[in-house]
């Protein structure tokens, strides 16, 4: 039996409990301060966190941020950080308040950063800032969290430059549902993490803006096919940029991903209200009030990285599209004659 | 302005004919000899083929079988053969018998083949078996006939060793709604046109196995995107066995093709009853009475090639849980723990 420490009680950090309980270890769950609410509501017996369908295993321990303490974090064989990217700056904080020793640590936050000028990922920029890490590990793949909690099959790859790390981690978690991959291209899986999000709100988009009324679903299937791909082609070159490798984009973190997020989720809630001729500030102001759409923030992140030479619109065409609708608030204006799949 | 010959008066052949005459070409639509109550219906003013929703464009000249002759084929620019894979014999013997100077001709024609002991693509087979055929060009992609047919945004790519003859195919029939790529690999795109069918069946499955009763489909999503995954992985491996370029897989024959596939279609609607329990030879004989299942078919090809040590179930495993439900008319049984993903 191990001891896992995860860091953030939303509704993935949440979630990986599940298996890590299942595989019979001491998990514990604590809260940032903005997860006060769930934290109040599993510490009941039976309480159900608010985004997911049923309670924790009753071995889980909930914590309050403020009954966290370097001594859980010594105890902790793994730590998994479970925040999405605006929690970040309060993950690195706590970090480096609590660790005492020398460890790997695991994430599972999405999104880009900035080194100076340059867009990287987090491998780039949290090792520096967390003194204690020695080696990042990036979980990536096709994980709606409340699907993880109910025990449906779902699959995620673990990367890190120390292999062993990420293997260690994996094997930890690994359960007859939750199929693990393990890999060393963390770069790519963090980079795909990311893309998947800004290339689902387009990919999205033509699920609401081609219609076949002899469909259940109402929706014309070759538009989002097209657009499947494209993306597909377009992450595979941006995960190269950003350091990665392309056939990291053609496996969990990228494509699965992204199957997975077209359709699920408020990227692709973003996507079908722009398909149908909604601009972003309209969407965010109504429909998704108050939500935080990760796909948005990466579109400004990117934004910064295409404006160079190694990136002309006729090669992304699709990222050229979402960026337009995101940053100008616009119609996103999506020309299939621009297509490239190259 | 040029003459484009289709063979075939199918859906997809009858589809093809909207771009081709959009495009101001003489559009030549010719019925195989199962085709007499389409092209009957079509060649009535205003007449509708029974799978598509609109007339073709008036100025399609529709043919009967025994009213196309050798003057047709040599006015021809173009000769797209548009039958689905048990009319090739047909489609063979007809060209045959009507060509009398050397040309490239396209195929949208989906499966493998067989040259001695050894599974291969038409590719492979139909160039010996058409003695006029100068080369042969493949057409994959994601796309659905009727859609395509309602002037739907839909991507194909048009491949051949004869790149320029890919070219020319492709500028004949390209629209704007109509985008079309062109590769070399024609082996890759023959191989995954085939083998998106044989795993759709599987992938679709997880669609009706995996339930979310939050969701507007009822669908979890976790599981279909591992499937997803996994079916590509394995499809780029058997994309190489047969000759092909990895890379196809990845882009619109492969990935593109799948994901129209799962979710639309036959070889989906036998996926989604295995999904449930149900065996091949019970749904073939009901809700699928009388249709062509062409990832069946698939399967009983595919079958001769993964019993070599090349393929072994525990790289395969997708392929082979829906290779026993096919040959063995089994329920499926797909074990999430075998997934490889590499």
């Amino acid at each position: 039996m191990a001891t896992i420490l995860i860091l953030g009680a939303g509704v993935m950090g949440s979630a990986l409990a599940v298996p890590a309980a299942d595989n019979g270890h001491r998990v514990l769950l604590a809260g940032t301060p903005l997860d006060a609410e769930p934290v109040a509501r599993m510490k009941r017996p039976g309480g159900v966190h608010p985004k997911l369908d049923q309670p924790l295993p009753s071995s889980v321990e909930i914590l309050a941020d403020e009954e966290v303490t370097p001594d859980h974090a010594a105890a902790a064989d793994l730590i998994v950080v479970g925040v999405s990217s605006p929690g970040v700056p309060w993950a690195v904080a706590r970090l480096n308040g609590l660790l005492r020793d020398k460890r790997a640590i695991a994430f599972v936050t999405k999104g880009l950063d900035r080194q100076g000028d340059r867009v990287v990922t987090y491998v780039d920029t949290l090792p520096d800032r967390i003194g204690a890490m020695t080696s990042f590990i990036g979980i990536g793949g096709p994980c709606i969290a409340r699907e993880l909690a109910n025990r449906h099959p779902t699959s995620s790859i673990y990367a890190s430059r120390d292999r062993a790390a990420a293997a260690f981690a994996a094997d930890l978690m690994r359960t007859p549902y939750y199929r693990l991959a393990v890999g060393e291209d963390v770069r790519g899986v963090e980079a795909c993490a990311a893309l998947k999000n800004f290339y689902a709100i387009g990919v999205s988009a033509m699920q609401t803006r081609y219609l076949d009324k002899a469909r259940a679903d109402g929706q014309a299937k070759n538009p989002t096919a097209a657009a499947f791909t494209q993306a597909t082609t377009e992450m595979a070159a941006l995960c190269e940029m950003l350091g990665g490798h392309r056939e990291t984009a053609f496996n969990l973190a990228g494509i699965g991903d992204l199957h997975v997020t077209v359709g699920g989720g408020r990227n692709s809630r973003l996507g079908h209200l722009l398909g149908v001729g909604r601009v972003v500030s309209d969407a965010m102001s109504r429909e998704l009030a108050g939500e935080t759409v990760e796909g948005v923030d990466t579109a400004r992140t990117l934004a910064t990285m295409m404006q160079g030479s190694a990136t002309p619109r006729e090669r992304f065409p699709l990222a050229f599209a979402i960026l337009d609708a995101v940053l100008s608030d616009r119609p996103l204006s999506f020309r299939f004659e621009e297509l490239t799949f190259a």
